[in-house]
């Protein structure tokens, strides 16, 4: 696509025709440092502009808009309905059912006593219910936050040996998880947890399911000593290395329950009107798991069941806080780890259903809703909680309106505790298992992974390595590594911007990449250049020496054919965000050593900041500075042309 | 600014007029995904090209240049003339004059030898001048690198009780600082050098030369029991703590001898024609002072001096390399630190004299030379050496043309070590403290820490970090936290890229921001937003809640004038240089709600992946996709009036 000589001339001579007047480039509104740091800081931290309902309002409405800002059950509360009542009893019902069997197998899952595993579902919701945006969620203890929780709690102290210990930290941990979502929200830092990229968490998820099921081989089969590792390899080779304690009874219990629930699974995902097959699935296998166990006193053949159950509330512990000593440093990491990675399931969960039925949520207030009620459970009796994606689905598919499903829950769960605790004395751990894995075969997305495979191989890299991490090294690595690696990319494309070299369509004076459009065409005398990135200090270099490659490159090529140069480099800047003094620098020496340098559109933060590094050059002198690529051209290829007559 | 109603049809009639014809958006070149992670490797790693010199050569040609490409000085080797090198004699005697010197002083900042500060100034010139590509580089020790070596090795091995293991680990430390220059380089990383901005190294260097120059307040006061610390607070607290220690005769030796150098740096500032008198001053100070405390015996008056030095050549040191044991851990981390320091101070300097004398330098090839020169210099009684900065400044004055110059300079260091070394034994450590405060003084630049102020407040604030965290907390801290702090402002520029909502420049069809240009206006029933940065998984969520706050704004200054409702959303994508599955996802969602969402101008991947992630949307339909802003906004207006006829 090399333009002719009689081609090269058109889009000249129609830039010309076209553009009669220039247009200058305006010097941007002055601001002073303190209006500058004030908007860069309100658009950093404030940029939905949370208060904006507020404005203009007579003081007393601001009061009552206040309070419902803070609490979000005085907006909706007023004009609750009996009908809107109907749905969310039916719906909280329904994941109640759910949530006693998996809050008793997420408590196994932390190493927890089942019964606090009841406790979460209890007083979390109740809290959610008053503070919280989603008229989705469904709050109460997640699989994965528990298998953190109780990994890495478990490298310092062993719930066995020492389970009253085990439990004050896992309660101070909530505090510390609580207290750390809870600032994020209130500082306003919500951003942090973007950096969890959607497939980093696909690959994470994905790991942190295969680690869990693995984790419930040890009820499946029967096995007394377990492993307590908690990466592939150390779990493969201590369910083969203990085959002598597989016990036929339980393996049989266990797969013949695993069969219903999937299968319950299976129905409900085919017809989402029977989401009630697998919602009540668990509750059914649990009932009737323990008359098996009751009936034919199979605990007595070596089936480990629960055992009993203190009936009664969440007893107070905020005695139990843990805040000095030894395992502070233990405490304190392991609520920042389960604290950020429960956010990030109860963000994007109350996210993915507020789209769903196009209402907002507000993440930092979400954040401050779900830290405040891991605050208030650490005092009483409760472990890590978020909105669970599987009950909220079941929630949501079962037709609930507002956050009263979750108190219709919250008081079935109550009533459980107060009255049906001995009932799940004999409830076998197998049925626990089966459930568990029922639960987080869901976390395993392969359609997502095919979707993103298709669409960005990199992405596809950063899910491989979180899901090889998780299962091979470590939960935590896992995630550290994908994230690690995502930020990576994201330096990589600041250190290595796109420059994109411009041609004319002929008959417009439209510019676009040469590379891209096959009709673009060059502008002879010209190199016209497209970068596409703020200008910092981490590329500045690579900017100047891909520059110069541009203009080799381009003299090479013209050189074979006609004996012709470059007068002019044109920069465009339009998508030049910002620059920094090192881009600055950068700009202003080695690269106009031969050409003379023209730049077109400036964004107004990058006009001021070149001025002002460069007082000499006079910015409003003609022919430096233009406001779009076709002007320029148009009015340097005229005194070109006026200059040196033997040129074109 | 608001658009009365006449203004607002304006755009519109002339946008219609002026586009007859609509021009399709392109879809990108095929490529592979082979091709395209061939070429984007080919950019991240060979932006600059390095072998399109070889291309198209005959066979014979290729190895020559080869052999050139390798080794420089076979480049300018064959063409060198007696003119050059009178030059260069001049040139190389003049920094050997300072070498000798500062090679004393540099060593014992780094707590080493006296000698190997000669050693270092003997055999690593010679390495560069065979491989380097700088014609100005004046090789040898330099401060900040001693500095750093010295501090990090003494805390853990004393070179007082332990001389002989602390000199190993100097060693070793020097070697893994070469492997680690040379690999960089080789693996073509040498960007990673690029994180160190401007800001950070004018801070960073500023507080590391009052660091140095608190150091030897030890010698410049005559003190014997100085703090092992070098943060601010501990040296003061140790000087002042010893006062009895003071000696009248050294401080008064001292301070006549930094007069005489600071006023010898003065006058050659301002006149540079007089280089000598600076490049001169420290030689002539320590042969003098040596004549001084030889005549008058002030060795016994308490004014320490440096003691015997042993005559000859570097001996072999390759049997002190220290791979194991506990110290291993120390040394990588030491040379990495080092040779990371070194080396930037080495590219900055080499490409500094490049652009003064337009030539270029190869930034992965200095790498490899430096790299490669200190893993010969670890063999051969070396430590850590690169090209330095004040040196060099007084090579290039003193007109040298070549690495000729480097090869002067080391045979005059030769001699010295054969011949002059019986006469330092005089020479008093007072005047070395002069030579190294005279030295380190110009790494503060007031003036260039006033100009960053001026253009750029946040780049000023980095470097305060890292002035504050160097002279308070340590070397090292200081230059970790001012780059944390670049890095984390990177990453925030890219969770909060820049929107801009853009109107009609009346008479013209283009499209600028309307906070920035006065005459640009709006067109109803239009919301343009142009985003100005890669869309990925850190962005996607603050994109939604900013571009339905853009919606918002506008819905409510519209609704107070007259009933107007926006129909499109455009989206100018030109500066989206790319886009993730998380940004994907979120295009493709909830933006599009109510408005029509139409995309302006995506760049060929971006086009790509928007058509592989949803192939229900024909993208190719039309009222969709366009080339320019003005051309959708013309074709929309005319698709609105005639639906809905009731609208403007």
């Amino acid at each position: 696509m090399e333009p002719s000589a009689s081609n090269s001339m058109q889009p000249d001579h129609c830039l010309e025709k076209a553009h009669m007047e220039v247009h200058q480039v305006a010097p941007p509104p002055h601001r002073s440092t303190i209006q500058k740091l004030n908007s860069r800081l309100k658009e950093t931290f404030f940029h939905d502009d949370p208060l904006r309902q507020f404005k203009g309002q007579p003081l007393e409405k601001k009061w009552i808009l206040a309070a419902q800002y803070i609490f979000p059950i005085l907006q909706w509360g007023p004009n609750y309905s009996f009908k809107l009542f109907k749905s969310d009893f039916v719906s909280g019902l329904t994941i109640a059912s759910l949530a006693i069997p998996q809050g008793i197998s997420y408590a196994k899952l932390a190493s927890l006593p089942p019964i606090v595993g009841l406790y979460s579902s209890f007083v979390p919701p109740l809290v959610y219910a008053v503070l919280g945006s989603s008229r989705d969620l469904a709050v109460g203890p997640v699989s994965i936050a528990s298998l953190i929780l109780g990994s890495m709690l478990r490298q310092e102290v062993s719930p066995t040996s020492d389970p009253l210990l085990f439990l004050q930290l896992a309660f101070s941990s909530t505090l510390f998880a609580g207290l750390f979502q809870a600032s994020l929200g209130l500082l306003r830092l919500g951003f942090i947890i973007d950096f969890l990229s959607k497939a980093t968490l696909i690959g994470f998820m994905a790991g942190a399911a295969i680690i869990v099921s693995l984790q419930q081989l040890k009820s499946l089969l029967g096995i007394t000593h377990f492993t307590k590792q908690m990466e592939l390899v150390s779990v493969l080779s201590s369910v083969f290395h203990h085959t002598n304690e597989w016990s036929w009874q339980t393996i049989l219990m266990g797969f013949c329950f695993l069969v219903f629930l999937l299968l319950a699974r299976h129905v409900s995902m085919k017809k989402p009107r029977l989401f009630w097959v697998s919602a009540g699935a668990p509750l059914a296998s649990v009932i009737l798991s323990t008359i098996l166990v009751f009936a034919f006193k199979a605990q007595r053949q070596g089936i480990s069941v629960i055992g009993k159950l203190q009936e009664g509330l969440n007893p107070p512990t905020w005695n139990m806080l843990h805040f000095h000593g030894s395992y502070l440093g233990l405490v304190v990491k392991t609520g920042l780890v389960t604290g950020i990675i429960s956010l990030t399931e109860g963000i994007a969960v109350g996210r993915t259903f507020a789209a769903l039925k196009n209402y907002q949520v507000d993440g930092n207030k979400e954040m401050m809703a779900i830290g405040l009620m891991n605050v208030i459970g650490s005092t009483t009796s409760c472990y890590v909680t978020t909105g669970a994606f599987s009950r909220s689905a079941v929630n949501h598919n079962a037709g609930a309106k507002t956050a009263v499903s979750n108190i219709i829950m919250s008081v079935t769960v109550m009533m459980a505790l107060l009255f049906l605790m001995p009932l799940f004395q004999y409830t076998p751990d197998v049925v626990l298992g089966a459930i568990i894995v029922t639960a987080v075969i869901g976390l395993v997305d392969i359609q997502a992974a095919c979707q993103i495979w298709k669409i960005d191989k990199f992405d596809f890299f950063v899910m491989v390595c979180a899901f090889f991490g998780v299962i091979f090294v470590s939960v935590q690595s896992g995630l550290a590594i994908a994230v690690g690696i995502s930020l990576f990319k994201i330096l990589l494309q600041v250190t290595r911007p796109k420059t994109v070299i411009l041609g004319n369509i002929p008959g417009t004076d439209i510019f676009r990449n040469l590379h891209h459009y096959k009709e673009a065409m060059r502008i002879p005398g010209f190199v016209i250049l497209r970068i596409e990135a703020p200008i910092n200090f981490a590329n500045t270099t690579y900017l100047k020496e891909r520059t110069l490659r541009w203009i080799d490159e381009y003299e090479t090529e013209e050189g074979t054919k006609k004996q012709s140069s470059i007068h002019f480099l044109i920069l465009d800047l339009s998508a030049v965000s910002s620059i920094d003094t090192s881009g600055l620098i950068a700009t202003n020496t080695s690269l106009s050593l031969t050409l003379q340098l023209v730049l077109v559109n400036p964004v107004g933060e990058v006009l001021e900041k070149l001025q002002r590094a460069d007082n000499d050059r006079d910015m409003t002198r003609p022919g430096t500075l233009f406001l779009t690529v076709g002007e320029a051209v148009a009015a340097l290829s005229s005194t070109m042309k006026g200059q040196s007559s033997s040129y074109v």
